[in-house]
């Protein structure tokens, strides 16, 4: 299942490897403004090789728009974004072609399809969020004349919850060929009141299933989130007064529907598995062997999550808008 | 979007205060055997009034399959169940009529919708999980066969993680007129490898969102979850030897792929928001009012919770069975 | 697949001898004012037994709202509409139990399910449309207010198109043990243009589904369908004026997009497979024998069609009507 | 919606004067061998300028496999096929600006969206269709091993049946400046019975939904089809014994499932809208217009819809054994 949204319908291919990753956007309004200078800077943020800390790949990431817009509007036709791979080395992974890394789907995607492309990763590769940020680009312009917005930023990484010690954690787990966990939190800003629908269509639940969808995130929570659980209610609810909600403890959401408030969401990032330190694991026949994953790798994904992380959410409520607007004519 | 799932398609029903609660299973392979009493104890154990902590509201809570079996047999068509409501009271609502109750769907099903059912919550009540309960059974049966099994327990109240400590918090609350949060488990054993569907139905994201779809769910985590962003790589990857995996820190899933070892989540429940204090909030006409919720309520929903988190991973599972079969020929 | 549509959803259950039929209805806009008398109508054109040319089977068919609705408007939430079964003769069919009815779906559904509900043909009887003409009564109440309205009619009866001639056919058919084939004619006046989704979701693609879906039916065309293989395209394309198009030779419906024309379709309702002369099948052994259809079959079932093509037309447009309002703000 | 099919999902893009049109398939099973050279004949066969009696556009239309395979075997990931445009003359398109065409899509596109790319038809050109052969090209390659094949042909062209009749009728509206209608007959031979899901996903209802959603096309029938309305039931009814059914009135499905007959498919083309004959219609303002269609047309496009057909049923029929095998452990 490539395909995320019922309304504003992303469906993304690619591999890290293969010629090109990209995206089909079906179900875009039309008559709103499009270039590829509107997508471009968000993929030149999910880029790697900007600073010591991420991958080296270098990869210039220039989306091209192949179809859906006209006189730069788009048309209510699907929008299919294209990048082309170019620093490819496949040889890098020769080694891995055999062997399962630990941590990785590696060995999921043998045990599913009996067969898999392991040239970085492949389909499983961090690199399919390209197409996701370059979709969620799209989505961030739709929601826009509505006031709506996103953004993320880091808040903890293996404990550490100041930048400077963070960096400091990533620079030594780096330095161990090791690799380190984070927390990355989400905010959309502006958001009417009434998006989600119950009851399996629940705007957090979409959330939830868009954040914990992203490689490497084992953990999703809403304003209090696990906090909650050490809470009672009269801590927990949400006063309303006259000039709205006194607090925002459920992180803009009640019964599944968006309060008006922030939406606030945080979500666990694990450690990359790929690093250097050697691990204990089998090959294709079973044998046991010892691997140290070397290439191109972040010691700490949590920072080139922030934009991704960002994008689904624009995702999740652009569709929601859509839903809502087949009932209550709401703006878009 | 009252309906969840791809292949086995459960779309349900109901209000808390209608006539009846019910769900309409699409998709269900032919060929099982299913009566009522298979499904009856999973309704017994999520039915209200069997302690004095829960709710006092007393409903038989009997099943009626409607279609889709003949003979004790699932013939493959649409199985309707159907659950009366009985113990209504109604005018236990009436005084919220107009209120919105703080940290309910009140405020957002108006904003939402326009108009709402007030009474005892309407679509937005707990008792909607009735019909997710009762899907579950089914989807519990199916799984049966093939040695997938599901459970869960309350591992935390408040903090409390022993059990008469977290029955003290429970008790403590509802003393107090005050309600209380706390932490679900649920595990699934027996799960092959090669379920979930990349990259936008990966097994994680699909159990993210039916788990934070339950009402008074605000997290969701997957394995070492939010512990997760503590970790280095080296700790956090599951080394693998002949035998399989060494640890199952992942919680049985890779790259969205179930790993064939147990699936582990552990969800956070906020305090039930209904409580006798008295809380700020406003009505329909935005006058601000005080308000203290009367009726049956549990002080404590984590307890009540564990059915329906079982039966959504149940369903979460069955249905990425039945995906994985189109392709691999997978039991079912 | 039990469901119908992508935004008005109607997923229905029940088989002719089993303990009711239904439909779930999601996605049906909040406020519409919705009691069983705005649907039980529908039923009732629909009923068998209303004439001698009809299957004698006596039901009384009367609907029942079981949630979705409250002080009689629709909230938002599912609407369940649910008939029980009345006048069931199982026994009727205990010689049919092991054979296959040729012109039945007796053959195929076995072969598909590997075990069948042989009652009354179970879920692949025609009373199963019982769910759809109460799904597109509430659909035409949600057209109503917009003035979209639709109508239909036998227009030939094996080859007769007079009333009196086609009563003379059916009489004659049901008197030789025989039946005969015929065809209605469905039209929709008051649509707005812009109705249908390219390319995949055109508005005649989805016509033509949901008629070929209706049991019977072996062809659908749309405006001048088939004769227009016989044409010139000087003669088939409607030209367009100041007062808007000057002939309806598309039928309504261009480039799978509604023009605001009438939308008329036909289609062909084959001959009712159930018929008292004998015919030659084979049983569930595989043994060849002769059959004779006893019990209560319609010699025609066109006239009985024309509710269930409303319906489905109804259900197509409602459909479109809110998939437009995602987008451009349309009247729903 | 430009998406098609449930399990093997195709998602086409593109628009007939913009940089590609091309097509994201979703769901296609691991472990097919494919490469270009599997898909390039199919699009030769589509391709226009082949006969005088043709569009005389000179395109390559050579495809690219992007994503999806590996070492030339299918992953199970996304295949995404490309298609870039080449001999695109906008210019010819000038004229047509702010006009519409009469039979075309330029009224309800525009009535939909508010805006339209008019080069060629934009997305509603007949050029999409090319993304459609591409994906079943590769649907095609999925039904070999199994024994399914399509194929199909023109039965009729302004009434003549005979292939010289038919080319005389082409050649004749042709000279005249004007075009003509015809009749496509698609059949399957070597379908398992089962295939097609009651009832909102019946085989003949996909087929007809498939069909109806190519561009031109105003009927389609199954079997007797239209000439069903005019039988007997003892005349339509297929006969079954020892050696399997007698006849196949019913084309190959009874109650919406596959009976192992051939599956017979009839569509009706409307003639080519885009005729040099002088004809009426309005531009954007409402203005009244005099309009000759200049630009390179086929005359006749039901010889072009062949190939379309084709695949649009094997798209159907994939589709319908990835849904079987979800149950019965269809072969695929």
């Amino acid at each position: 299942m490539n395909t995320f949204g019922r309304n504003f319908r992303c469906t993304t291919f690619g591999e890290s490897h293969g010629k090109a990753v990209g995206v089909v956007i079906d179900g875009c309004p039309p008559g709103i403004a499009l270039t590829e200078d509107d997508i471009q800077p968000y993929l030149d943020r999910r880029r790697p090789g900007k600073s010591p800390l991420e991958s080296a790949r270098q990869e210039p990431d220039r989306v091209e728009i192949l179809s859906g817009t006209f006189e730069v509007r788009t048309t209510g036709a699907p929008i299919a974004l294209v990048v082309r791979n170019r620093d490819v080395r496949s040889e890098d992974y020769d080694a891995l072609r055999d062997v399962f890394r630990p941590g990785h789907a590696d060995y999921t995607y043998q045990a599913k399809y009996g067969l898999r492309d392991h040239r970085g990763g492949g389909r499983s590769s961090g690199r399919e969020t390209l197409a996701r940020v370059a979709a969620g680009a799209v989505a961030v312009r739709c929601l826009a004349p509505y006031g709506v917005a996103v953004s993320g930023r880091v808040v903890a990484v293996h404990g550490a919850t100041e930048p400077e010690a963070m960096e400091a954690e990533i620079r030594a787990a780096r330095d161990a060929g090791d690799s380190v966990g984070g927390i990355v939190e989400v905010t959309a800003t502006g958001c009417p009141a009434g998006l989600g629908d119950p009851v399996f269509g629940k705007l957090d639940a979409a959330i939830a299933g868009a954040m914990m969808g992203i490689g490497a995130v084992k953990g999703v929570e809403i304003g209090e989130g696990f906090g909650a659980a050490r809470m009672l209610g009269s801590e927990m609810n949400d006063p309303i007064g006259k000039a709205g909600f006194a607090s925002n403890h459920a992180g803009g959401i009640l019964g599944g529907i968006s309060t008006g408030q922030d939406i606030v969401v945080r979500i666990a990032v694990k450690p990359t598995p790929s690093i250097r330190r050697v691990q204990r694991t089998v090959d294709l026949a079973g044998e046991e062997r010892e691997i140290s994953v070397a290439g191109r790798h972040d010691p700490c994904i949590a920072p080139r999550i922030v934009p991704v992380a960002e994008c689904m959410l624009a995702l999740v409520l652009v569709d929601a808008m859509l839903e809502q607007a087949k009932y209550r004519g709401a703006p878009i």
